[in-house]
């Protein structure tokens, strides 16, 4: 009951905004239809119902998931009471002695906090007594993140006169982070006609959550364009805002090899577009440890063989050969699928020794990962087969006639020499990711490539087959349909962009052999001024389908995307506009 | 000679950012190909020929344009020479004692400084002795803006020792500021080992140049989304730098009006999305003056009979009858193109009062302007039809049938009364221009609209055979083709993204009654966050066929196109990537 009146209280600050000159404008919520309704305030019928000044406010607990993004999985009640909080007053207890208050925790505490702050536009001018006390109670110490961590979580708020308390029980630190990135998406901000600002949270909820899918991924691209670090971390506080899980870091391409290598310094002298777009070694560890903290695990690619040629050419005045083939080669339509051209050259053992020293110095940088990315997709066979050395090599083993196939088997040669490469330099066994190719074809796949060993990122279109013929030889996949997920579309060719309800509504195959899907940012027509725009709010809501994966599509999803959106701006990162504000405004009367 | 020296100076300076550890690339002009080339250094080769260590230095004087964005119309002539700069060693005399250094100059000199330190990211730390000094001579001391305003100019820059003469010669101060862009154009930034900053600038050229379109515009949308004074600003920067002259600020519409009228203060009041999401007569006469500064004057637009409804709700309550009809009517399909839906009532006499009021006020602030835009597309019958009030109206006029014809006399009727309120209220005879719509059409269109009143502003497509209609009739037109033009499109619906290759590529139809053409933002799915990627560098590409017209397409543009992304990105344009940097920095690779 107490509850209550502090809602009324602060309806009553909000509500004078409008007075005097201007129209009052009111939100009230249609609770069949979910959806918080705009109309021009009348006194007499706001009296004794929950009115708000802004659809903001109303969102927070209209519709069973008020303004919670992505929407819980098993349990989720929230009341439509609020109340009053302040970024000062947050506490927090660790429940479970077992487990300290590590460096993980303390973070994200700050991050709540900070988060809470930003909600206000950083200005959370208005007090309260209110204390709010987070009790967290996790039973298992281990901060390992990887394939196998658990995410789950329960979150509980219960408010008794100006104390609210908070329970969050999770396994693991990494469930408790996400607990809290529920409870800052209870938390909306309001302001006064002072334009004071203020911050309101639901009084009570009870949450129990976990995600469908266990590899949430953004595939970020540093290579076509160079991207700052600054940028690739606004990047990862999107995603921990739409709980994804993993940062694909495609680090290396054809164009540019930024990646600064102790053990390999030529790869970035000659690959890097310049001195000052490199990624060093602690920089990649920024970027790991950055994502640690928010749930966000890197997994870091080398595509290899094709792909590969900024950062390749210094091999023969080294002495070591042809390190890469066709590099930089034209007319490039003969040689390659897009500028420049080059390719590794897979009959030079120093090949290997490089990639053997590079797969050795990321493995140390991502210490905890049980996952690398190879690449391998796109091998040109015109590339290979105009190289003398290549054509010589596959004649003298009899393969004269050059066929598509000895191309293949060479190619299939190289990926194995690289897997035990990766293995004798690295001593860890993680799974292997490649992108599907003409070497994991249903036809052909488990001749090249381990199921045991091998997880599959296939990059078709919706209505390709070959998910679901892969899955049924027992492969385990990362989905990235191309039609849906992949951010670069409309931006060049004959490709369409994807809007978000393309992206939301986009099915994975109904098998467990799924682990997830990944989002794809290629980066040939975006740098860091435009990820922003071009990654979100567009990539939350694969994010939504990969935890969730609702059976509803996102007509239903609309309203809550919506708010999701501004709180992507609050939080600084520059997510496009998916509507006229007016819709934002007027729920569910653009549908 | 000695500018000469100078430009070997330059390049020892940077060539020995490469030694030691990291490799040198040096770019040296194909003059055959008109593209810079780049290579390994090797100290013979290099030797005696004009090498640079960046691709942007190396483009200042390679091929007849150079880096000139867009290229000039006359002539055009660029030594190979550079000569090293400092932002604090140019200086300006006005040559012509009849004009005075007046607001206008003093404004451009700091924007022309200012955009030098920008080049420099800054921080221009590398000193010179060589003095810059630019002789400006105007003869005609008019400072007004419209459409009939001179824009042609030339420019010719002599280098003896270190003493470089810049000379400006234009009718008027417009045409003066077209120059210091230009010149600004031929300076580029280079950076030493240490990271140390210069500048160097084309040491000879004579350009002469005026644009073939005395119409090129950016259309602004404010209603859909409210967009910020800071980044309407920003938008008017990358006009100046690409040399387009109208802002076209379609201002209002039916999601919100956020123009603040102190003779119709309700307009805001119920209209705009909230009280900070305004622009008061104070802000809308900032963004005309900071415009004007620039070189481009705005082209106000307020959206009748369609397009109108939120902001328009008061008239009953305040006795003035129902000032708009079907005002956020649902379901929204049958009544309007798109949500929410409203419609000017034209049978009151009323709307024409507000429509008077706000014309005179917006006349006032924009004093110079002799074009106004009324808007007058997508009037959608069914709304007016769906009003009792006005099928009365229509009926006790004999229009029993209430036939398509009935609502376009209506319409026109209302289009005749606004233009005779438009003329009793500002007193000036401005051009009017409308959207082509069902009263444009060649059959009806000189029935409806004078032409010698009305300039039609078409979006059709570019296969649409309606503006050369309008032409043969003698209409003048501004241009905005569908197609090509419209850069919300590839974001919504089946819509497709049209790339700058495609926007630069649009040839306009041949004839004197066109004065030019617009690149359209329209606001649904942008907002200030997004503005600059969504309308950079492509509007330059439009701005560039609305300047120089060239025979030639994006092809041939290419290389100073790239060039051109880099400079509004130097000066806080956040300009889309259009290429990997790869096909930067290796020009015409990627074709």
């Amino acid at each position: 009951m107490k509850a209550f009146v502090v809602v009324l209280t602060v309806i009553c600050n909000v509500v004078a905004e409008f007075k005097g000159d201007t129209v009052h404008w009111i939100w009230t919520c249609n609770l069949n239809e979910e959806r918080c309704e705009k109309s021009a305030a009348s006194p007499v019928g706001a009296e004794g119902s929950s009115v708000y000044t802004s659809p903001t406010v109303c969102r927070l607990t209209c519709g069973k998931y008020g303004a919670l993004w992505p929407q819980p999985t098993i349990a989720t009640a929230l009341t439509h009471q609020l109340v009053e909080v302040h970024p000062d007053n947050f506490f927090f207890e660790l429940e479970y002695q077992q487990v300290d208050f590590n460096d993980f925790l303390e973070a994200n505490k700050k991050i709540f906090i900070q988060n809470l702050r930003k909600e206000c536009g950083g200005d959370c001018s208005l007090q309260t007594n209110t204390k709010v006390t987070i009790y967290i109670t996790i039973t298992n110490p281990d901060l390992t993140l990887n394939l196998y961590t658990n995410e789950s979580y329960t979150l509980e708020i219960l408010t008794r006169a100006d104390f609210v308390s908070v329970k969050i029980y999770a396994d693991n630190a990494f469930g408790a982070r996400h607990a809290l990135e529920t409870l800052s998406q209870l938390v909306a901000s309001y302001s006064t006609p002072e334009r004071r600002v203020g911050l309101v949270m639901v009084a009570g909820a009870r949450i129990h959550d976990k995600p469908v899918y266990v590899h949430r991924g953004l595939l970020l691209d540093s290579a076509r364009n160079f991207v700052s670090l600054s940028s690739i971390k606004r990047q990862i506080d999107g995603m921990a805002a739409s709980k994804m899980n993993v940062l694909h870091w495609h680090l290396t391409d054809t164009q540019s090899f930024p990646f600064e290598s102790r053990s390999v310094p030529q790869m970035a002298r000659y690959g890097a577009y310049s001195s000052d777009m490199t990624y060093s070694v602690e920089d990649v560890e920024e970027v790991v440890g950055y994502g640690k903290v928010r749930g966000v695990r890197v997994l870091l690619e080398v595509d290899a063989p094709a792909h590969a040629g900024s950062g390749w050419q210094w091999g023969v005045q080294e002495g070591l050969g042809k390190l890469a083939v066709c590099v930089d080669k034209q007319p490039w339509r003969k040689f390659c699928i897009q500028p420049p051209c080059g390719q590794l050259n897979p009959i030079n053992p120093n090949v290997y020794v490089v990639l053997g020293n590079l797969y050795s110095e990321l493995m140390q940088i991502s210490k905890e990962s049980d996952m690398f990315h190879m690449g391998g997709d796109e091998v040109f066979i015109p590339c290979w087969n105009s190289s003398l050395e290549i054509r010589d090599y596959l004649i003298a083993q009899g393969k004269s006639q050059l066929l598509t196939e000895d191309f293949l088997d060479l190619w299939s040669h190289f990926q194995k020499t690289v897997l035990k490469t990766f293995d004798e330099r690295t001593g860890r066994d993680a799974s292997i990711v490649l992108w599907s190719s003409k070497l994991t074809t249903p036809d052909v796949i488990t001749k090249y490539l381990p199921k045991d060993r091998y997880i599959i990122q296939t990059w078709v279109p919706a209505s390709d087959t070959l998910p679901s013929d892969l899955l049924n030889l027992g492969y385990r996949l990362i989905i990235s349909t191309k039609d849906a997920w992949y951010l670069d579309h409309g931006f060049w060719g004959n490709t369409r962009y994807h809007d978000w309800r393309t992206a939301y509504d986009n099915l994975l195959p109904n098998d467990r052999g799924v682990l997830g899907g990944e989002a794809c940012m290629w980066g040939e027509y975006v740098d860091g001024g435009g990820l922003d725009l071009k990654i979100w709010p567009r990539a939350a809501a694969a994010a939504e389908r990969l935890w969730s994966n609702p059976t509803s599509n996102a007509g239903k999803a609309e309203i809550r995307f919506y708010r999701h959106r501004e709180r992507l701006i609050a939080r600084g990162i520059k997510a496009d506009a998916v509507s006229p504000r007016w819709c934002y405004q007027n729920e569910g009367e653009c549908v």
